[in-house]
């Protein structure tokens, strides 16, 4: 996934010429907390926040230009790097808005935290069973209800609690990677969990090839 | 995962009482843009962004009782709710900063997205060795070259560029469970290639047991 994948091409931008009431009045018409400060051919010249807005509005400043943030100070990120690079740039320096260049340093768009939670969360809410569907897929030969029977007898043996396997298919119908995670304790453990499944299957088929 | 487990316990609050330009000095030192207002035992009065604070400097108001939202406009998150709350909030309203309450009602502690990006990354940055380790401890009696063997198998198969094991693990010393993820593409990819690599052992095990 790259750093474009992720951005908003929407975004709210100002001039360093604006006056810093004009900005005050956008920024809270568009519920902004940052934003960057372009020239016309949409490069990037500074930044502001919300908090130096009302640092100069205190101080009686006039002009964007009188506060901003110049570029040296401020992240920017090319919009072919991988999205990995913005979400270690937004938690690290606690960025409410990066902006996303192309090769001729224009400002493309911008990532903000929220952008990078959901597309987080779209892994979370992968339904836990499109992964028994791929398991299946995987191990050919193997049928929905064997896969069910094992899982109900793992899930048995690990817990101690009785499940069959219908109430099985029912939770994971239900439950996404994010519960289950949260649910198994770790990774590790919900991998590990998959796999012993897989074993009692590929079991199951090696012995009743044997009858 | 809890919301409480979640959230930072240090954070800034101002009361109704305090003047706008004094929340605003406060608001720029330590870098928020929203705060509580609470009141003497801790319990949320209202609530305001730096938006709010660059209109109440606009329109010489002068305390924030005069700018700040009400309680009935504030979305708070109980302790003990599940983290995935707080997400699904923060992502929909876009919250910069989500209270979380105790049973009395006091505030403990807030969410901001960066706390739930760097919970989120934190899986993200599972090692893949880690999720092998934890699968080989699942196949008991299979070895680690064997495992690395069937890998560097899956994978030249399905990319059709020669692996050896050696190379299949350095990279996975290397790689996340992000990396992964987003090389495979997506959650289903990635655990179908692992299933392969479980049947592939498992076959060769039952394959040595009949020599």
């Amino acid at each position: 996934m790259k750093a474009c994948q992720m951005m908003e091409k929407e975004f709210v931008y100002v001039s360093k010429d604006d006056t810093i009431v004009d900005v005050s009045i956008k920024m809270e018409e568009f519920k902004r907390f940052t934003v960057p400060v372009l020239d016309d051919s949409m490069k990037l010249q500074g930044w502001a926040t919300s908090l130096d807005i009302t640092k100069g509005l205190r101080e009686s400043k006039t002009y964007m230009y009188e506060i901003m943030h110049g570029i040296d100070e401020i992240k920017v990120v090319h919009k072919d790097e991988p999205a990995k690079n913005v979400v270690i740039d937004t938690s690290e320096l606690k960025l409410l808005n990066l902006p996303i260049i192309d090769d001729n340093d224009k400002v493309i768009g911008v990532v903000r935290p929220f952008d990078i939670i959901d597309t987080m969360s779209d892994l979370y809410d992968v339904k836990v069973y499109k992964i028994y569907e791929a398991m299946q897929e995987q191990l050919k030969g193997i049928s929905w209800e064997e896969l069910m029977n094992a899982s109900a007898k793992v899930t048995t043996r690990t817990t101690g609690i009785p499940v069959t396997a219908e109430q099985y298919e029912a939770n994971i119908r239900k439950a996404t990677f994010g519960d289950a995670i949260w649910a198994t304790g770790g990774l590790e453990s919900f991998f590990a969990g998959l796999i012993s499944v897989g074993e009692l299957v590929i079991a199951q088929r090696v012995a009743n090839a044997r009858k």
